[in-house]
């Protein structure tokens, strides 16, 4: 890939503005958990394994600072602020508990901190890209030669610390000559469909086109879709996903064309605390996302707008998730949970 | 209302320009068939029934030049030119047919062929509204106190010579207390939604809400919705219906979740000559319409795009159409059939 969406430099992570793009490409320094979290919270960087990611390298930026006091309890509190940054994907607080322990033990065991917790969070990154590859391989299995596969949001490079989830199973099957087509979801509010799948997809020549969200039925009824495969930010105990607004619709419309219906997640994603999709926290964003586009109002000024950046899609009309370590079918409360504990 | 899509202005047409709203409102004045073509086209103004009447005002239009030749070959002409501005409404074919047969009769009767024509336009125009206000007031029965209706697109005042088909339903079961709550899909990409219908609503102060079309299935799955409430571009002798793309999916929508689904539709949509909704031609515009919003570049430079303008939604999903003549139920072959031969 040709670009990335952070990398640690020198002393600070540099982390890529995706708010920009894909017209300006510009990196945000980023030397504090508050910056971090600020990345986060103003989506300057999105996707569930990318904000994981820099929440870990967040982590290691606590401890930069000279006469901190208590390291855990400095880490506690930016576990605190990374945590709160967005609510709905689990990575972040996956990322923040692992580093938590890793520095819990590194105190007992007399190791430098600082150095600990920069390893774990170059390590997360690694693995993640790792993890892709292996979802990559397996999801690609599940496609035909020439098949017109839809996405929805991003879930590439930009969304991970490299390859992508779903997106990377698309890369994969199109190395092996099983992607005739891409239909790409603009994904609004935020457009990343439009703004970052689309940009990826064009810089590894992959054919795709762009459609409005509401356009999914209707090439899924016109043109041959094989299979919608998009990615997730929570995964709970029974299969219950949470993903970008809009994925809920696409499954409902999936199964009414009799369209498989796949969620690429790697496992860091999956939150076996929870029991089912209610209890999963939606986060609800300023409705300016709404109403306005590039600083541009386009509906009428005080028009009342709803923004849930995210929804949640019953395992039900889920096909089947891929993994790093494996497709997952049903039963997704049997199935899952072997996976956690394997 | 306080706004009219269109007026005859002494001696030429003045039709507000649409796509300026809602910040500017602004008339273009059209003077002759090939104007009225060129603000259909351009969709300055938009919406079956609006243009519809508009097409009655070009056939009228045709007459004014002087030293027009055989008067009936200049409307045929006239005809064909005002027909291909849009494929896809029924209403600008209807409008176009009505007058050539009102004109022919002129003729046979020696009466003066304009004044003819623009009394006949005038007359589909004030026609169009008493339809509305019947069709709000049968589809006004079909809610109850407080109910909670999802729109798509405008079916406004602005998409007809005034009330509205859809949104008419709307206003009327509003004054009657059964509106607690519009939720209106923003509709890409035209944002007819978020541009027309936020801003009717808001100058009649009905509460509503804005969202984008990939949030509907969200909302009907975590707040309670009543009912979906769409207008229509052709009804064909089976029922399947063309109307703005992404009607299709949300009927799928409303199936999954038990929420009935109305169409509003005035006579003049029904076409019987059509078997089933494979006939109807879909228009597919300009993809600089879906790689640009409120005219910004959101997509990479040579991004392909598609942009079908309308979907089919078979009969099997729609609960019921509203007309003017009271609410019509399956089986549509015979209920549809016996409406038009009335």
């Amino acid at each position: 890939m040709s670009v990335t969406p952070f990398y640690w430099n020198k002393d600070h992570l540099q982390v890529l503005d995706q708010r920009l793009l894909p017209h300006q490409i510009k990196y945000l320094p980023c030397r504090s958990p508050k910056d971090i979290a600020q990345v986060i919270r103003s989506m300057a960087v999105r996707g569930a394994p990318a904000i994981g990611c820099c929440a870990a390298y967040g982590m290691a930026l606590a401890l930069k600072r000279n006469g901190i006091g208590n390291p855990i309890k400095v880490l506690e509190k930016a576990g605190v602020r990374l945590k709160a940054a967005r609510p709905t994907a689990v990575n972040l607080a996956w990322a923040v508990n692992r580093m938590m322990e890793l520095a819990k033990k590194a105190v007992r065991d007399g190791r430098g901190l600082f150095s600990v917790l920069l390893e774990a969070s170059s390590g997360i990154q690694e693995e993640d890209v790792q993890n892709n590859k292996s979802m990559g391989w397996h999801g690609a299995k599940l496609l035909k030669k020439d098949s017109i596969v839809l996405t929805h949001c991003n879930t590439g490079a930009l969304a991970t610390a490299g390859v992508g989830t779903a997106l990377g199973v698309i890369r994969q099957a199109f190395s092996q000559g099983k992607i005739k087509k891409v239909f790409v979801d603009e994904t609004r509010p935020y457009l990343q469909g439009a703004r970052l799948t689309a940009w990826e997809l064009g810089q590894e020549r992959i054919p795709h086109e762009l459609i409005t969200d509401n356009m999914a039925g209707f090439f899924m009824k016109t043109e041959k879709v094989d299979a919608v495969m998009v990615g997730c930010d929570r995964v709970v105990a029974n299969g219950d996903t949470a993903n970008k607004i809009g994925t809920y619709s696409l499954a409902i419309l999936a199964r009414y064309h009799k369209i498989p219906f796949y969620v690429a997640m790697p496992i860091s994603t999956l939150d076996p605390n929870l029991k089912n999709g209610d209890e999963i926290p939606i986060e609800e964003r300023s409705p300016d996302e709404v109403v306005k586009l590039g600083g541009v109002r386009i509906a009428p000024t005080n028009t009342k707008a709803r923004h849930p950046a995210f929804d949640v899609t019953p395992a039900s009309l889920i096909t089947a998730f891929i993994t790093e370590r494996g497709v997952v079918r049903p039963p997704y409360k049997k199935t899952l949970k072997k996976l956690k504990t394997q």
